[in-house]
C-alpha cells in the first residue's frame, strides 16, 4: 500500500517549531504522541493525565541519572507519592525476573488500581513497563516516555507490550495502550551513536513497507539525521509515528496488516536470540534483517536486485550491520520457527512487493538458507 | 438494581430438556455459555471453535482421571496435536510458578498463536489458563470447561483471569474473554460435597445483589440443590449466568457496576489469604464474607437485622461457614487494604442497599472491627 494515509506537510526539513502531536485513534482508547524539543520541563506535557494518589517510574541505570529527577519534579504536583524502580540496562533484562521486580514493588507499596506507571527509557523499559501495567490488578494506566530514537519511532507507539523468553523474543505480552507518549527530542542528544543507528533502522523500515517518498527523504537527509539535526529528527520521528499510527489504527491486534511493521524482524529476532539478548541491539538485528528480507523479496521475484543494493547501502550508511553473524543454518531455522508470525510448519516473512508495499510470504528452508548464505560474515577458521 | 435484565422463564424446577445457552455480548467478542447435561460427549458442543493445528488442555490431578480422555477424544477430530498440562489441585497452585509451567510448555512445543487452550477444571484452572491464554504471544483463544459448580456459575463467565500473589488474591491478571464456555452439569455428580457448597455461595450471592425473587427461589430449592437435583441445578446455573452476563455486558472492565459481583469477597479474600491459599475454599470465604458484609450493611443502616439473620441461615444451610476464623484485627485490615476495590486509604465494601440492590461504601476501621468481632469463632485458649 503506497501511503494511503494522510501525510502531513513534508518540508525540506521540518521547521523547529514547538510540539507536534500524532493521534492514535482506537475508538474509546484515543491517545496522543507528543513530539518535540523541551517537552520534559514543560508542565503542559504532564497535565491532564489520569489522577491517582501514586505513580511509579520504571527506568534503568543509564537513563536514571539523566532524567529521573527531572521527571519526578514535574510529577510531584500531580501525585502525592512517586516511587521508582531502576533496572539494569539491556535487552537481557526484558525478562520475567525484571517483571517480577516491578510487580512485587507495586504490591509491597500497596499500589492501587489507579496508580499510574511511567516508562522512562528505551524499548526494553517501555515494553516491560507496559506489560506490568497491563497485568497489575488486570490493568493500570501507563505513560510512555521514550528516551531512545528506536522507542520514539516504534516501540512506544501502538500498544505492543512484552517480555522475552529464553526461547524467543516477545513471547509473553499483551496489546495494551498507553494513555500518552512523550517523545522529547532533546533526549536524543545524550544517545550513544550505536543507539542512534539502531533507531534509524526502524525509521528506514517505514519507507519500503509503506511510503516510497519517505524512503527518498531518508536517503537525502541521512547525514543530517546522523548529525542529530533537530528538525530532521523531528520530521523523521513524526512521519514514522504517523505511518505507525495509521497501521495500528487499521489493525490493532495484528490480525493482518500490522504484521508489515515486522519487516526485517523475523531474521533480526533470530540473530538477537541466537547470539543472546544484548549482543546485538534490536535495531541492529532489524537493520541486517532488512537486508536479508530484501534479498528474499528479490529471490521470490518481487523486487529487482537494485532494491537489495539500495537497501544495503542505506542501512550501511546508517551505521548498521549488513552482514549476518555466522550461525549454522539449523539454528537459524529453529529460531525463526518459533516466531509469532508462523502458523503450523512453514516460516513466513514480511516481504517487499514493490516500493512502499509489503506483504507476507512463506519460503522454503532451502531458499532461506541461500538468502542467509549470500549475506553472512564468513566464520573464523 | 432490581433485576432490570430479562429473566428467562422461571419454572418451579426447570424441565430436564437439552442444552440451554446464555450469550455474553461484548460487541465483537460475543460468546456462548452452553449449560446442560451430557455436553461432554456431544460432538456439537465442540464444533465451530477456532481452527488450529494444536490444542493444549490444562487441568489438574483430580479432574484429569475423570474427564481428560473424554475431552481429548472429542477434540482429536479438530486438532492435529493435543497436548496436556496436569497441575496439582488447589488454590495455592494458582501461582506464578504454575503460570510459568504452562507458558514454558507452550514454548517448548513451539505452539503458534492460533493454538487453542482448554481450561478443564474449577476456578483455579480457569483463571490460570485464561491468563496464560491472554499473555502467550499477546493472546491465543481459549475455551472454559468448568467442572465445579463455582466455576460454572461464576469464575468461568465474564473474562476475569488472574493468578494469586503471596500478598493478595488475583493481583496479577487480565480481562480476557473465552471463545466458549461449556458447563456440563453431569460433572457436578463427581463433585465433593464441600465444593458443591462452595459453588452455592456464589449462587446465593446473585440474589441479594440483583434479584430478590431468585433469593426466594434458592431458599425454596436449597434442599434440591444440595441433593444435586439436575433440573434445580440447571435453573440455578442458568439464572446465575444470566445475571452475570447482564452485569458483565454493562461493565466488562469493572469501572463501576461489575464490582457488585464481589459481594462478600473483600472479607472472603482476606480469610483466604490470611490462612494461606487452600485452607478455606474460595466459596467458603465468600459464604462467610457475605455474612460479614450483610452485618456491615445493617450497621450502616441499609438493611434490617432480619436480613443478616436470613442470609446467615441460608449460608449455614448451604453447608458454608458463617463464623470467621480468629485473625487479629490488624491482619484483617492489612489484608483488606490491598484489595483491588480500594483507591488510596479507605477500605471499600460491596454492601446491600435493599433486597436485590447492591452498592459500594467505605467503612471506618472501627466499624469493620465491630462487624468482624460479631461473627468470629472465639480463639482457642
Amino acid at each position: 500500500m503506497t501511503a494511503p494515509f494522510p501525510d502531513s506537510t513534508r518540508p525540506e526539513v521540518a521547521p523547529p517549531t514547538g510540539t507536534s502531536t500524532v493521534a492514535i485513534d482506537l475508538g474509546d482508547r484515543r491517545y496522543d504522541i507528543l513530539i518535540g524539543p523541551a517537552l520534559f520541563d514543560a508542565p503542559a506535557t504532564w497535565s491532564g493525565l489520569p489522577r491517582a494518589s501514586s505513580a511509579l517510574i520504571v527506568t534503568n541505570e543509564v537513563v536514571a541519572p539523566l532524567y529521573l529527577e527531572r521527571l519526578k519534579k514535574q510529577l510531584t504536583s500531580h501525585y502525592a507519592r512517586i516511587d521508582e524502580v531502576v533496572l539494569p540496562d539491556g535487552e537481557q533484562h526484558k525478562s520475567r525476573e525484571s517483571l517480577d521486580v516491578v510487580i512485587d514493588h507495586l504490591l509491597a507499596r500497596a499500589a492501587d488500581r489507579k496508580t499510574v506507571l511511567f516508562a522512562l527509557g528505551g524499548g526494553v523499559i517501555g515494553d516491560l513497563t507496559g506489560f506490568a501495567a497491563a497485568i497489575y490488578m488486570r490493568g493500570v494506566p501507563f505513560v510512555q516516555v521514550p528516551t531512545t530514537l528506536l522507542a520514539q519511532v516504534d516501540s512506544s507507539v501502538g500498544g505492543k507490550t512484552a517480555i522475552n523468553h529464553p526461547r524467543g523474543k516477545n513471547m509473553v505480552g499483551a496489546f495494551y495502550q498507553p494513555v500518552r507518549v512523550v517523545a522529547d527530542l532533546d533526549t536524543l542528544d545524550t544517545l550513544p551513536d550505536r543507539e542512534l543507528s539502531a533507531g534509524l533502522a526502524e525509521i528506514i523500515k517505514y519507507g519500503p513497507i509503506a511510503d516510497a517518498a519517505f524512503l527518498d527523504w531518508i536517503e537525502e537527509h541521512l547525514d543530517a539525521l546522523l548529525a542529530r539535526d533537530k528538525s530532521a529528527l523531528a520530521y523523521a520521528v513524526k512521519r514514522s509515528c504517523e505511518i505507525k499510527a495509521w497501521v495500528v489504527g487499521q489493525d490493532e491486534r495484528e490480525a493482518g496488516l500490522r504484521a508489515i511493521l515486522n519487516f526485517g524482524h523475523t531474521f533480526g529476532h533470530a540473530i538477537e536470540t541466537g547470539l543472546g539478548y544484548g549482543a546485538w541491539l534490536h535495531g541492529e538485528g532489524v537493520g541486517c534483517g532488512m537486508v536479508l528480507a530484501s534479498e528474499l523479496s528479490h529471490r521470490l521475484g518481487l523486487v529487482p536486485v537494485d532494491f537489495v543494493e539500495r537497501m544495503t547501502r542505506l542501512i550501511e550508511r546508517a551505521g548498521l550491520p549488513v552482514k549476518a553473524p555466522p550461525m549454522i543454518i539449523e539454528r537459524w531455522l529453529d529460531l525463526m520457527r518459533v516466531d509469532k508470525k508462523n502458523e503450523g510448519g512453514e516460516i513466513r516473512f514480511v516481504v517487499i512487493e514493490g516500493l512502499g508495499k509489503a506483504g507476507m510470504r512463506g519460503a522454503s528452508d532451502e531458499l532461506v538458507a541461500e538468502v542467509i548464505a549470500a549475506h553472512t560474515v564468513p566464520a573464523a577458521r
